[in-house]
């Protein structure tokens, strides 16, 4: 051990200047020194990787600061140097008041001239991509979807250049409940929200015929752009599966043909419309790519562009800051309500909706349900909250805006394409290998042992951010490009793997009968 | 209209030699003479086809018969050639009583002769097919087992005559829920239902690696036939989505190669376990298709063989019926349970299991709900219930059963066939495609036009009865006899057609969060 006092920065990582508590990057040794500032401290007991280091004094009572953001108050007193977790840390008694538009930071201005090669759609919508999509009405047309699309994939592509591909959009639903239902509901404007997607520049919609939500619902008044071309096909109308296998078949080479027509041009990237999304999440997520991602939607939001962050029980027990961030009191309390909808949704089934740190997130020195939640909210940003919209509703705001989604991954991010969102951004510590056809998904790593790993899932690595090797501005202005990049057409790692059809789940409430 | 009166079976039909009331075959014109026995009639008023007619005179408060059950009384005198519906029939104020045991059929004995070509399993369980099966434990590993099994489709199977296909058996779930739950429990026993299925021959266990329901708890004392061969693979630790499709490739050769070592050979039809039944009902659905596939099961029973009725929302309302049949007050208390279980779980989503004829029932002829369900129950036809099992739970009885699933085609099946049923018979109206990979079904149509327009997608046709070409037992025994052929290797519709992937649907209960 030496002597002389390292930097702070070289062992444990500050997640916003004026925070209470550092990161230790590695397992931190009793004795080591240390400064920050015009402050010295020595490492009082050992501290764990993941774990959290006080950077001043905290008189019993005082409130910690992580994320910029409180996550709990000291029980004791704490040093410079200290081990800040269970034993000193607590959620206290503070009343969790729900506060609207109290923290709107104004994003600093930024020159509006980053811009995208897209393809503008009637109306003005700017796609990243350029498909057609096969949509189904219920799961008795699923084989029969698929079997369409089987025949446009490979060299027979090769021929039109300027078509992203042929994607079957198939799902488990679509019968057995009523439609007027909260679920029927749910699952008509998920189907009908890709349906109208502006990278779905031809759709055929097929249906069997019998199922409750007719092939004509998915298409009355759908607010797709102007120039989507549309067919639809019915097995008991045609006379069953092959002859509407060939009747589809027809249509879609036609269909394309059609499509090749149509070209990328230059864009504003304020047309974008990015979802945010984790998964498969480990202690690195909330320290490296999640804030990366956030400082991401920050620069995008500063160039008039819309940020969508979404999974409602991963972001409970931080919604008061996210209330804070509203733009008005409606749209704060729009969140809360949705909030309140789970808690009762859960609580029919016998459940709760419980954000509490698990023994193992404890063990990787989370203390409260606020610093759990931050980590997922990180990739938020800071910008101020302009909308908050239901599962697979259209997203019309700009600026960072929220949907209520569940957690689970690929239902939460077809619920984010469902309204629109043209890309998404996923960070992933422990290897998600997710896809989202007709929208390309940028998989961003946690850690960089993974990233090395899953080189052929993994998009871009932040791990650095933890290592010392990089920081979350940097990260996130590579993100930036990143985005930019396939925004225009650069393949990702899931589009290069042909993922993203298994991956579309529609979000299923309600009984099945 | 000629002066002579015509027999009865050429314009109504019968469906139990004591009913009160036939079906009416075409529309009856007033005046219209008839005779039934020693009875003569004369239709009173014009009576709708599929509507009833009174074949006796029924003074006010009678008990109705049709399918040789009550289906209500009549609510004013009604005399043989009247037309029996709302307007002279209701449920009546009859307390619906649950007896045990109280109807129980003995078959008439038949001689054990019937057999079929299975693959015989160790511990003696006789497969209809012989696949390797595909399970997933997430749909994050949905696309890289369909990669695999997208290996072995076409012509590079001809080396393989005796193996039927790969299979990727892919869904929905298998995360964002506590493992513990209900519905955790629920696609926990399905997977493992497929896994140990007979017609799994080997089994490729693929997971990502940080799911909720880990590859090896579907694994752990799976009671499969001791030479199921038996592989798994994790992305995570492979390394990604393309060296697991890599392992995986390697993995299924090696197990097609040992799997084509094994024949068919001649077992007895006792071996079977047949799943009933039925989607895209329409007003032929209750008295040609699925009394005929009633007789079948009778036929198969009287084999010794197993046949599994399921449906549980479509049974409501004739439950007491079943009961009666009920081997023991526990097997009849079993499916009262159930049926508990669906009112609570129905009623907690504000629905209710309403099993009323809708106004199309009613305008097709159906007056009360007994009589509505009584058309679904026709497809277990008449022999003693042995046993009542849950969804996807392991059928281990012999005789008549019954598994609780919803009505919803696909995710029926998906129980009937994870509880292990080898051969499947569906009967349809409007025209259903479903298949059902590991499994063969049988679809029935129940009218010749459907049959005719849908011929690719159809086995059997029962539309015969109701124009008096065919009699229920004539098609009943038509249906055995497929039924031994297809368990015997005969290539079903669907199986033709590929179909069978997409349809594997797990129930889902509970919140996903
Ligand atoms: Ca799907
Ligand atoms: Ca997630
Ligand atoms: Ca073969
Ligand atoms: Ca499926
Ligand atoms: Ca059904």
């Amino acid at each position: 051990m030496s002597d002389k006092a390292a930097p702070l920065a070289e062992h444990a990582l500050l997640l916003s200047p004026d925070d209470d508590v550092a990161v230790a990057l590695r397992d931190l040794p009793p004795g080591l020194r240390l400064r920050h500032g015009t402050v010295s401290m020595t490492v009082t007991a050992a501290i764990p990787q993941g774990h959290k280091l006080a950077v001043r004094a905290l008189p019993a009572g005082s409130a910690v600061h992580k994320y910029g953001q409180v996550i709990g108050l000291t029980s004791s007193d704490v040093r410079p140097g200290d081990h800040v977790h269970g034993h000193n840390l607590a959620m206290g008694t503070v009343e969790q008041t729900y506060e609207f538009g109290t923290a709107r930071v104004q994003l600093p201005v930024a020159p509006l001239t980053r811009t995208f090669e897209g393809f503008v759609r009637a109306g003005g919508a700017a796609a990243t991509r350029n498909y057609v999509g096969i949509v189904t009405s219920v799961n008795c047309s699923a084989s029969t979807a698929r079997m369409i699309a089987d025949q446009f994939r490979g060299p027979i592509m090769d021929a039109y250049p300027n078509v992203d591909g042929v994607v079957a959009l198939t799902h488990d639903s679509g019968c057995g409940m009523v439609p007027t239902s909260e679920g029927g509901q749910l699952l008509r404007r998920t189907l009908r929200g890709y349906a109208a997607h502006p990278n779905v520049g031809a759709l055929l919609v097929v249906g069997l015929g019998c199922e409750m939500l007719a092939v004509e619902s998915l298409l009355d008044d759908l607010p797709a752009p102007a120039d989507t071309l549309v067919e639809r096909l019915v097995i008991q109308e045609q006379g069953g599966v092959r002859a509407t296998v060939r009747a589809g078949i027809t249509a879609v080479r036609n269909l394309i043909e059609q499509l090749d027509q149509r070209t990328r041009s230059t864009v504003p990237a304020s047309k974008l419309i990015l979802g945010l999304n984790c998964g498969g999440s480990d202690g690195y997520s909330g320290i490296t790519a999640n804030p990366a991602l956030g400082h991401a939607s920050d620069l995008l939001v500063a160039q008039g562009a819309t940020t969508v962050l979404a999974e409602t029980p991963e972001v409970f027990g931080a919604e008061h800051l996210l209330t804070r961030r509203a733009v008005s009191e409606e749209v704060g309390k729009r969140l809360l309500d949705r909030i309140d909808w789970w808690q009762r949704y859960v609580q029919a089934g016998g459940g709760t909706l419980d954000n509490n740190p698990s023994p193992g997130n404890k063990a990787g020195g989370l203390t409260t349900i606020l610093e759990k939640s931050l980590g997922a909210v990180a990739k938020g940003g800071t910008a101020e909250l302009t909308a908050v919209y239901e599962y697979a509703e259209r997203v019309t705001a700009s600026g960072f805006t929220f949907m209520d989604t569940p957690g689970y991954d690929p239902v939460s991010v077809t619920g984010l394409v469902a309204g629109g969102a043209t890309i998404v951004c996923f960070t992933t510590g422990r290897g998600s290998v997710l896809g989202t056809k007709p929208v390309p998904t940028i998989k961003i790593a946690t850690n960089t042992p993974m990233y090395e790993r899953m080189r052929d899932d993994m998009d871009l690595d932040a791990g650095g951010i933890a290592t010392g090797d990089a920081t979350v501005e940097g990260i996130g202005e590579r993100i930036l490009d990143e985005i930019l990049a396939v925004a225009s057409g650069r393949v990702t790692a899931s589009e290069d793997l042909d993922l993203g059809r298994d991956e579309f789940v529609p979000w299923q409430i309600g009984a099945v009968t």
